[in-house]
């Protein structure tokens, strides 16, 4: 008799898990459940949509071929059966059983099962404050949603929006109201940064001024008390520091994993709510089998359960589940953790933990960041990027890599390079040192940013060269008359006399000055250096250590990180 | 006493590892010679010289703040001594000491050494055969050479131009000519393909493809018997085929490694003469290091010696000599072979070993490609990319992975994503379908390509999918006369009818259709489908084999990759 497969979920995950199973297994009776009207589309294109960049919404739910993924496309081509607006609500697995709620009729209907997929997903956090029903109080995960606030911004009705959580989806969507729609847009985050957890405080201080270059308000450290609006609808959003007119409120402040179904019937969760499975992406009953989004996988590089709801993951592990529904012996080791987000002028990508984080799991680590050319510095067209190695001390294992560039594409080389290697060896600074990327000059720099990075970590972690952030530096020209610093200019001599006549503390002494002028640097008071990128300045510090000058700190990045933060001397 | 370091040769390696040892061993006493004037140069930066994109030859031998790296300026940054024109003739090993010639006075000296660096490089193949002292017939490695070729442009006096040698710097010094000055060139290679050795059969044929769009000629098995001038000016090639005018021939045939002053010191060469380095890039005797293009070293997907002359790999090779020349214990522990070039309109990278090349080594190898969009296909920038990945059977372990786009970074950054796994793991197929990389719509695929064409290989190694290469495809498409094959074109409709109403023997069966036609494929006929790109093919294959019809392969990347080889039905 053919195997009877049941999915619960409609997006991602859900349908790739049926896919591959019915073309490895083409006899199985496979039926794929979804509570909603619209499946298999492209949630994480949602803000593309809004921003314009898509123009129908029907694009999200279409293949490459532009045919839609609707039921009949589903039973005509991949054979199997799907029931939208029906919603499973219970879990009978002693019975092996499905009850599922036709959500037009209200009809219940028991499905027998003998393998069982849960795709359930997330559900955006709710807005828990006062006005949280008013209208235009929008979450983005719904294509529904979707459409309605593209069809507001095409009104033109929206003059001002409010964006409440700075993650990836908020700010994604800031900049499509922005950008697209010259909407006046305000990013409310909770946390004292944007993409907080993912991005040191010094590239997200270069993701806000990216925003702010933009026209986008950009407050931190700052909570949502309550929204206020008139005749139903919003129109002011009140923080806990300022009252922020807007018309219309996009609610982005992280996810809930779907996990009832899963804990009703008795199968282990997390303290989140979140599934938990194993390699073969089987939860606690070996015959249910979960994935995606309302699950909780290993973290590689921490050891540890942990969630990272993405699109690209739920489609890996779904053809994982499918395969193994078929009678196949697929695993799903865990994950890196590796991301991506264009804002505007600027893109962010990372693997692993940042500096931040990893302390927050115990670990001894320092984060070391470069600013460098992309390309040979000799061809024609190449980009600035920000790229910072976060290492464990003492061990010299690399934890973690995040990077600003204004070419998306150009920084996914570099993060991607080092996900890979972490998602399959333990590496070290050394071993990212030496490793081997594709080279040409229209391609990379000979000794690429990603091999200088960790160059200047190992210096960083041998005691060569003591750091700081651009922040920490500016901080110390700032409090410069109480702190006694000695602040140098290696950069060119013209760039650092420039500021030098304005400001009598700054001193210009470029690096090809420095090897005989080194003398008119105190030895009894601590030195700051600031070049360019990084590169003089480490030169700089070199001739002050062979002189005996050894309380120096240089800024990493130098002016240009200075500049992305939005800073200035 | 100060330790004594001589390094020869003062090109990427030799700088590299003399100011790693200065920074961290400032008391070095280091001499680094070389033969020329020039030092220090960006030597793949030569095509883009000729080509224009670089407007000045200093602009290839200066820093990224445009500080020429002459002897001055190593002495007075980093405090090393360079003696330029000064040729090293002879080691002694026992003594320690070097003998160097003074090429403007002939003077002989011999120099000490506590430890010494071999930095030689590498000399291009010289042409030989008759004609080839003839004015006008060039290598492209030394600067001098470019400069040259490039004031025979500018003089507008070269009409036409022949390369001899399809590799990567012949390429490159081919795109220069034809496009910045509008020079009829002519590619001619002796091997059956441009990019021997690096590209799959397919893929060398897209190079080939937009080269030929752009007017520069392209004979593969073609070999050059001699060249013929006027006036000591060289005016035609004469291959073995054909003859081709030309004012300017740029011989680009492989390099000789420089090993005689190795070898005649005793220490280990390979049989072509490229020194041998342990793990410390350590000759055979251990105070003498080598690095770069004069050497030898492992090839760690196969475990043998090779050999790999790029510029990113003697940086990183003189970063590590640099710290054990100080005293350290840095290791260098082989390449897997990363490598790009930019052509016209298409660029290609790749790692590990084609196809071809693995089946040379021994291993039982399959190379399966895909087209697939780099990005969501409902983002609206994005770009087609070929990816080839070629795999053992039975292990599935992964031996490499080459592709072509029109987007540079795009292409690097999944080579490299593959690249760092196969230097510190032994991925399997499986691996790749599970490599997590960066995700967000302008970035990726929520299935990124590098995903799918491990997928794809999957399929293939379990006997799902049987492919042809295109090339493969088109030959039983112009032999269908007596090859009784029935070809099933499976895109939408539309396109395979418009094909159809001009061939009667194409058969239009979209995979729509194919559902319920499948009985019009005769069943005791060989079957060849293709589609647009290979997605739809499969899904049409394997509604085939649902009936029982399982003599069938695919063509490998449909439609775009028979357009991308130049073919056409």
């Amino acid at each position: 008799m053919a195997q009877k497969v049941i999915v619960v979920g409609g997006v991602a995950l859900g349908p790739k898990a049926a896919c591959r199973c019915m073309r490895l297994a083409p006899d199985t009776e496979v039926t794929l459940f979804d509570e909603n009207t619209l499946i298999s589309y492209g949630g994480c294109g949602i803000p593309y949509f809004v921003g314009g960049d898509i123009a129908n919404v029907k694009d999200l739910c279409s293949t490459p071929y532009h045919t839609l993924r609707d039921p009949e496309f589903f039973r005509d081509m991949k054979g199997f059966t799907v029931k939208t607006m029906t919603r499973v609500t219970a879990i009978d697995r002693q019975a092996k059983t499905v009850t599922a709620r036709n959500l037009a009729t209200g009809e219940e209907q028991t499905y027998p099962y003998d393998k069982l997929v849960l795709a359930t997903g997330a559900t955006p956090r709710k807005p828990d404050v006062p006005g949280a029903d008013l209208g235009n109080v929008f979450t983005l995960t719904k294509l529904e949603a979707a459409d309605a606030i593209r069809k507001q911004m095409e009104g033109s009705s929206v003059k001002s929006a409010v964006v409440v959580g700075g993650g990836f989806i908020g700010l994604e969507a800031a900049v499509a109201m922005a950008d697209m729609w010259g909407c006046e847009v305000s990013v409310v985050e909770m946390m004292d940064q944007v993409l907080p957890g993912v991005l040191s405080k010094t590239l997200s201080m270069m993701a806000a001024h990216d925003l702010r270059s933009h026209n986008v308000s950009v407050y931190t450290s700052e909570k949502v008390v309550r929204m206020e609006g008139e005749g139903g609808k919003v129109t002011r959003v009140v923080t806990d520091k300022r009252e922020i007119e807007a018309q219309l409120v996009i609610y982005s402040t992280g996810f809930l994993p779907n996990g009832e179904l899963a804990k009703n019937a008795g199968l282990e969760v997390t303290s989140r709510g979140a599934i938990v499975v194993n390699e073969h992406m089987q939860t606690s009953d070996p015959d249910i089998y979960a994935g995606g989004d309302c699950c909780s996988i290993k973290n590689l590089i921490t050891g540890k359960q942990g969630y990272l709801p993405l699109g690209s993951m739920a489609n890996r592990q779904g053809r994982v589940i499918g395969t193994n529904l078929a009678g196949g012996n697929a695993t799903f080791p865990g994950y890196v953790g590796t991301w991506a987000v264009k804002l505007f002028d600027k893109s962010f990508c990372g693997v692993g933990l940042t500096p931040e984080m990893a302390r927050r799991e115990g670990f001894d680590a320092v984060g070391v960041s470069v600013e460098q050319l992309d390309k040979a510095h000799f061809y024609p067209e190449k980009s600035m990027m920000s790229l910072e190695l976060v290492a464990e001390k003492g061990t010299r294992r690399v934890l973690g890599m995040q990077g600003c560039c204004s070419d998306p594409d150009s920084l996914k080389a570099r993060i991607d390079a080092v996900a890979g290697v972490l998602q399959y060896a333990r590496p070290t600074v050394d071993d990212i040192s030496n490793l081997e990327v594709s080279y040409a000059p229209p391609f990379a720099a000979a000794m690429d940013v990603v091999n200088a990075v960790a160059n200047a970590t190992d210096n960083v972690l041998c005691g060569r060269m003591k750091v700081i952030t651009p922040e920490e530096f500016l901080e110390l020209w700032k409090n410069r008359d109480n702190n006694n610093y000695f602040f140098i200019d290696a950069r060119p001599q013209k760039a650092g006399d420039a500021v030098q006549a304005e400001h009598p503390d700054w001193h210009a002494l470029s690096l090809e000055a420095i090897q005989t002028r080194w003398n008119e640097v105190p030895g009894d008071r601590p030195v700051a250096i600031i070049c360019n990128t990084g590169l003089r300045g480490y030169d700089a510090l070199l001739v002050l250590a062979r002189h005996g000058i050894t309380d120096v700190v240089q800024s990493m990045g130098g002016m240009q990180a200075v500049l992305k933060i939005g800073g200035s001397i």
